[in-house]
């Protein structure tokens, strides 16, 4: 818990507290997410069996949504690990990333309800989309010209993995514009793409 | 995780535990507006278009809320940098703000459902108002005669920023009372206001 | 992070991650007290004041909730600073006082929604009753023969001030049995008492 | 927050931010268990005591589930203590238990409504039995060949210790197969053989 300080002429930050704020968000929007399980419950259903068959494309979503939210966090938690200490410009490019973090379990509830819907499908793309495009510009911010962390073979790395799913989102939401259903099962690839990527650790 | 002590005949504590609570308030509370978002997920909309154009009025208060929260809790963050340690009454001050805190979802919900109601609109403004306030209230304790905080240029401009909240609402209060809807744009200005005033660190 | 040892033949264990799931479950069971209000948003009120209005007697209790939790949480934060190690009797007292914290927003919700119902004001005082008491006897195994603290006159102030909640608690079922509603008013003399009270770290 | 490394060959990871996000989402899974209290509040009891009686089934397996949690969370807290690093693999696995002690108040909401229903009971019952034999397969791995925790007899008696919850699952799940109700008070056994298993301190 440091002071700020300038460093190079810029106000800098100790980056715990913004590490406890992540990490509570992250938890609490991955925990979230099952409220979307909830809903069905109050519906009229036969009987429990049937209920529960009714929530398979909730669960499938909200596994995979959560998967690429420990993602993220583990991205974050990656970068924050290289961080010197943080400034405005980062903190604020973080809070808006954790903004379309928080809005996660919802566009996850509207392709759960709606697994055939084209829009409800784009709608969670472009949420992964963006969160994953601002997390990418936080960890380019940060390593410009050794801005916050010092350069390395980890930070190639780290851009690289932080690309994966942007791109992915990309190709889901070109597939669901085609008029394809279920675009979502192409984040099956991430892990894939994740582990065949050299990681950031490796070069270090 | 010190001992509480006695420092000029008054008990102090630490202060890392209220930061944890602290995070922990905030997170929760930052997260927990996107339940709003939940709601007209039951309603009998046409279709998923329709749905996520009825959101609109909830997602631009949610982001407004979203980010006002986080400079709350940005500013108490810097607050807290500077605390050698805090009192009772200043436990009991953050424990009042983070009461307010925990009531923006509700009042953010109330907006983004009646978007065009004064009433609604007002609530809204003051419960930011009253938030923005016992943040700058406990700040003012802090700094009085060097209490909590040694004194520094950093507390004058501390103080300045605390008070921009608390004025936006204020005008926002007072264009809604005259009748306008959408009273709740005022909070635009924030961040452009915030960007001009020298920031706390700049004199450190 | 230590590992865990024996002291006097007991296996103790290090604290600081009983402290980190404490002030977890805290800060949610506090801000999740807000959801209580949500729920008349659904009723058809006739205008967004009817709506306030209807809210009020669950914002007294969510209030009064809100501080008798922040009490709570600092009488045990009071209590960790001074323990210098926990064991497995101490952790399974503690699980069990804070299932009753996550209770308290549903015992708040009861009240709230049949503020003139003795029943319900009996369910929130009997809540509030166990989970002061069960921190209290938390206070009295710690301190029982210096066993995870060392004694001294903090925790003679520290069971006093432990007991007020319990006794008030008992106070007001006692007032709601006679058949007097709003008995939850009595909780109002709890700042009061504790005021008068010396504190625990007024001797150290 | 130390650097990643490579330890014989492998990349590991400081420990200390997978413990906070595990903490984040066991407080907030354990405080979000309450949430299935509130739904029959809107249905249409004749008074507060028919609603609280209605209740019983949902508080018994709500203080069933939050007691279990708290034990998965308590050997993760042991198994942690122990941890000298972590590697990417443990994440993964640490991350698949977090999925399903998310779905724990989902299951718990199920069994609560539905105590008589036999499907409800094994998912519930399921769900125990997955997110204990994920723990259970993270300590094995995380022991196999002193990999990441320095091999002892603490070791030994963690591993039996991690299979009581899926051995008694099993149990319970062959007992709501021969179709009696309630399988789930089976778990009532789970504190008794806790209690007599030594602990993992008790050797070092």
């Amino acid at each position: 818990m440091g002071q700020p300080e300038r460093v190079q002429g810029k106000e800098t930050f100790p980056k715990a507290r913004m590490e406890a704020l992540t990490d509570g968000i992250f938890g609490f929007a991955m925990t979230l997410l099952t409220v979307g399980l909830i809903i069905p419950d109050s519906s009229p259903y036969e009987n429990v069996a049937a209920m529960l068959i009714s929530l398979i494309p909730d669960i499938l979503h909200y596994a995979l949504a959560f998967f690429v939210l420990a993602s993220f966090w583990f991205s974050h938690h990656m970068q924050a690990t290289h961080l010197r200490f943080i400034d405005r410009r980062y903190l604020a490019m973080n809070t808006t990333a954790l903004l379309f973090v928080t809005l996660v379990p919802i566009s996850t509830l509207l392709v759960g309800d709606f697994p055939e819907d084209i829009l409800a499908a784009i709608t969670f793309e472009a949420n992964l989309l963006i969160t994953g495009l601002l997390f990418a510009a936080q960890l380019w911010y940060a390593a410009g010209s050794g801005r916050l962390i010092s350069p390395g073979s980890h930070v190639v790395q780290g851009k690289r993995r932080a690309m994966v799913v942007p791109i992915v989102s990309l190709l889901a939401i070109a597939i669901a514009a085609t008029g394809i259903t279920w675009s979502t099962a192409t984040y099956l690839i991430v892990p894939v793409v994740l582990r065949i990527l050299p990681t950031t650790a490796a070069a270090d």
